[in-house]
């Protein structure tokens, strides 16, 4: 086994030079999304990283990238933890980022004081978390079996490529995909850390979270359709404007996510696209992507439902044809008490306090947790701003979230 | 002079030949921007055209390619009539083409019989009527004298490239824009024949319309900044979401609209860029572009106002930042006596019913009317549909406009 040293660079120069790798530097922020070079490039950066803290180091059939310490006990159920490295557009430097290199750090860190683990440990660097192909947590569903082969196909991102085209582009086989599998009997429990991305810990004045839910996101791909028309020349009581039914229904959106009865829905309509697009055109059609969530369900299909009938009479009403279909339909997760309890006892060891906390971003935590006992930890994000170059979580905070792992991790997979 | 015989194709060839000139015929319509080279071979079929009913053809410094009929009184102020080629997005045939063709129609067919006018008719395709630069009607501006050098640089197509750059792409000299300058007062009147693009003529059943009045837009160029943030993350109450603002105040731009004192205002969103753009990010920036038009300033004046206002707001009450950019600011204008009545006499001469009408849409004949006596001649559009592959008009139409714009023509220039 590799002897375990320092590690070459420090956790914070490994994050400033993650945030190097970046498509799009003239935006400020950083866009690396999955199955780029760009990606590539800090894929690589990672399994050094992991070769460095003594871990064996594979990539499965989908590229997700894992790094394994094998326990004492090698036939118990392993603990598993991580996050991921690609990045939305435009977006901090943190996100993900932080549960694949602070994964890396912790157990490093308590080797480094003699630690060998009794169940096998293993960090997952997760491909295509953020929704670069419209959906997000593709390498976590390839894990637990819920991404198709034919998705691979019909999935595509803005520039119209398929998932299996991009995989091909960096050397994976989508016709394996199976392969990337998981046996969830072999899995203890998953634990991932990750920054809040919301405001509730810095208003506490508390640096570590312990999720206790994870929201999910119920995403509708909307297109109103209208009669594209002079601008000029068409009176308003005779227009079918597809923008203005659009735009009636995304206030209704609104006003639904803002009164619903869990009074934790947030709705998004984060993608518009409006055709022709000429000042002089009357638009002819609009796509929206509306993402809606919760981690109440009934409350979430609530907003749904009052949406689409909304939608239905402000089309009908307008003359506009339009269709919705469901890009992505999550369930809302429970954290398994096997892991809340071991961040909540990592805390108590620590003499850390912390705050039982709501994610209402999806993690591939939410995806495992359909079939594996799963858990989180949060740090804070400073002024709750996240898929934004302004994105900030202290050093100090880090270096927190890191010892709260590592003890969690000590709890999950055993000590001698 | 050439001889003057049957043209070569009939009028209905030759909409379907400028027809097939398209640069993305994938939609449906017509796509034929202007200082493109496909718009380069339409100029050329036209100036064949001009040549070919014995019109002396020049390209005059912004480009504008305009055919001579010297009169009998060559120091007598001129009649100008044309139109444009040039198209918006996924448009139609007839918009501005009906006003070129049937203007060298129409004067190859006059002068069959043996006319030659007293004074010198000029038929002008002017180039850039659609606001391929943001901003239209730049042929009838560079004549007029109200487009400067300065705008030629920084007007920009949605790729980036100024007026001037598409100008040198095809062999103009932005520095000489000057040189396309009007001698106002050599010109007696212009009169412009034009499909209606609204739904009055078709409603009435009458297949000409003499324009009395024609509406002018206000065009603005919006941006709405707010955080782009987590989409699942921030709660609704601290989102700073601007597209949701931008939403709101379309929604407010639409009910003036409708209130509007003239009772014919329009407004329309026509162009929207939501940014960054992705399903999971609140968006952080909006830029509509916004057009408002009435023939009536006040109206106009009021409903711009009362958006401003709403926008202020509402930005004020989300916390959002705006800024809001005139790109275009046009006086609607009056049609001159001197070619609404030649318009209506003759009608009455070929005992053809017709209607005053306004013109919500803006033509070069807006623009004209500012320096030098100006009037349309309209025939009626199906549904009242424009700028949309579906626009059409009855050959049956056609020909009556084109028999009105020739005995108008003899009218405004004499007749031995």
């Amino acid at each position: 086994m590799t002897a375990i040293g320092p590690p070459t660079r420090s956790l914070g120069a490994q994050f400033e030079h993650l945030a190097t790798l970046n498509d799009d530097p003239a935006g400020g922020g950083i866009t690396r999304e999955v199955f780029t070079p760009t990606y590539a490039v800090a894929n690589e950066f990672v399994a050094g990283l992991m070769r460095a803290g003594g871990l064996d180091v594979r990539v499965d059939a989908f590229g997700n990238l894992r790094g394994r310490l094998e326990g004492q006990d090698p036939s118990a159920p392993a603990v598993l933890t991580g996050s991921h490295i690609d990045t939305t557009l435009n977006a901090g430097a943190y996100d993900g980022v932080l549960g694949v290199l602070g994964a890396i750090e912790a157990i490093r860190a308590v080797r480094e004081t003699g630690w060998e683990p009794i169940r096998t440990v293993e960090v997952i660097c997760f491909a295509g978390e953020e929704p670069r192909f419209g959906s997000g947590c593709l390498g976590s569903r390839a894990l637990t079996g819920s991404l198709t082969r034919a998705e691979l196909d019909s999935m595509v991102d803005r520039d119209g490529i398929s998932v299996a085209e991009a995989m091909r582009a960096v050397d994976l086989d989508p016709d394996r995909i199976e392969e990337a599998r998981l046996d969830f009997a072999a899995v203890h429990a998953f634990v991932e850390l990750h920054i809040e991305q919301a405001g509730v810990l810095e208003a506490a004045g508390i640096p570590i979270g312990a999720v206790t839910h994870i929201a999910a996101p119920h995403d509708l791909l909307v297109r109103v359709t209208g009669v594209a028309a002079h601008a000029g020349a068409t009176p308003m009581a005779l227009r079918r404007d597809a923008f203005a039914g659009a735009v009636e229904a995304v206030a209704e959106l609104e006003r639904l996510a803002r009164e619903s009865p869990s009074g934790r829905t947030v709705a998004t309509v984060g993608i518009v696209h409006v055709a022709p697009g000429a000042i002089n055109v009357i638009p002819g059609e609009v796509e929206l992507h509306v993402d809606v969530r919760d981690h109440d369900s009934t409350a979430r299909t609530a907003v749904i439902d009052g949406f689409l009938s909304a939608l239905e009479s402000i089309c009908a009403r307008r003359e506009l044809g339009t269709a919705v279909e469901t890009i992505t339909f999550d369930e809302p997760a429970v954290c398994s008490p096997i892991v809340v309890d071991a961040v909540r006892g990592a805390c108590a060891g620590l003499e850390q306090p912390y705050l039982d906390v709501i994610s209402g971003a999806y993690h591939d935590a939410m995806v495992l947790g359909a079939k594996v006992p799963m858990g989180m930890i949060f740090v804070p994000s400073v002024g709750g701003i996240s898929h934004s170059p302004l994105e900030f979580t202290s050093e100090e905070d880090i270096d927190c979230g890191v010892r709260v792992l590592a003890e969690t991790l000590k709890l999950l997979a055993g000590t001698n």
